[in-house]
């Protein structure tokens, strides 16, 4: 990623990428299907500790508990890296097709976790809406917090937009600055 | 649409399309980017009503009335043609492509209701999350109506979602089938 941001996304080959790895482009493709996956090599990752975190939580707990404990863990694994998140999303931001690889990444993510829901005996529509809305907020949380100050927490804006997301959806009338 | 239900959207070139519609190539590629597009024309006008009738809201509704109201807008003009959301569904669910290029209309979707709350004075993170909040009980209730019996409406899946989904933000426990 570093080349992306030396270079912008546009001019690094797959050779480049390669060569500052160390390794040949056959083991490049070994890996990545194509130079956007380097981007999102731990999306598949993320997503498993995140089912994981969803199968852990309390049988008893309600569906929505259930999704924060696992977007908790998301929060934490991603906050540790803020300056890599910040400079992966300006290159993201600046390229239309990876915001799209981006969305369908996150579909994915939701949908594997709409899974998670179904197996803890959660029925439909509930375990796709507790999913979606998960995502949403996780959504909003992530893009406040690669943009905004930096001694605010990736946990803290999960915290803010899902107290947020609750009075909105009990009818809070519009907040006003 | 009828050439991607009939041949399959690999199959059908934009020479056919032109050639169904009496056209020229020339003249499709004034209306169209190229033959995803087709798939999603009415997005744009889609997304300008829905912003009108968030607009056309009470300014006392609170953000998520307002955006119901908008997505009610939604329900009622796409309602109108099941069998077509149906078979348009059914070649977006057989290509990847397509289902990309569904996604970044809905994140566009999504953003512009954001911006239309901002402008009714709702500030951030509550217009993003309401939009976000919003567009995932839409799209849940819309794969419901598209694959789910006849009978029932859209407007009523949307009606079921955002109930189901209010109950969830404030807790109900996991409901049990």
């Amino acid at each position: 990623m570093e080349l992306y941001v030396e270079r912008g996304f546009e001019q690094t080959t797959v050779a480049d990428i390669a060569e500052r790895a160390g390794v040949t482009a056959r083991t490049f493709f070994r890996h990545f299907a194509d130079k956007r996956e380097v981007l999102f090599s731990g999306s598949a990752e993320l997503q498993e500790e995140l089912v994981a975190a969803l199968e852990a939580a309390p049988a008893s707990a309600p569906p929505l508990d259930a999704i924060r404990a696992a977007l908790d863990v998301a929060a934490s694994l991603l906050g540790e890296h803020p300056d890599h998140s910040r400079r992966r999303q300006s290159v993201i931001d600046a390229h239309v097709e990876l915001q799209e690889r981006e969305l369908v990444k996150m579909a994915s993510l939701a949908s594997a976790l709409a899974d998670g829901l179904r197996r803890r005996g959660v029925t439909e529509p509930e375990a796709s809406l507790t999913a979606e809305l998960g995502i949403g907020v996780f959504r909003v949380a992530f893009a406040r917090w690669v943009t905004g100050p930096r001694r605010k927490t990736l946990a803290a804006h999960m915290a803010e937009c899902f107290a947020s997301t609750t009075a909105l959806a009990a009818g809070a009338p519009t907040p006003r600055a």
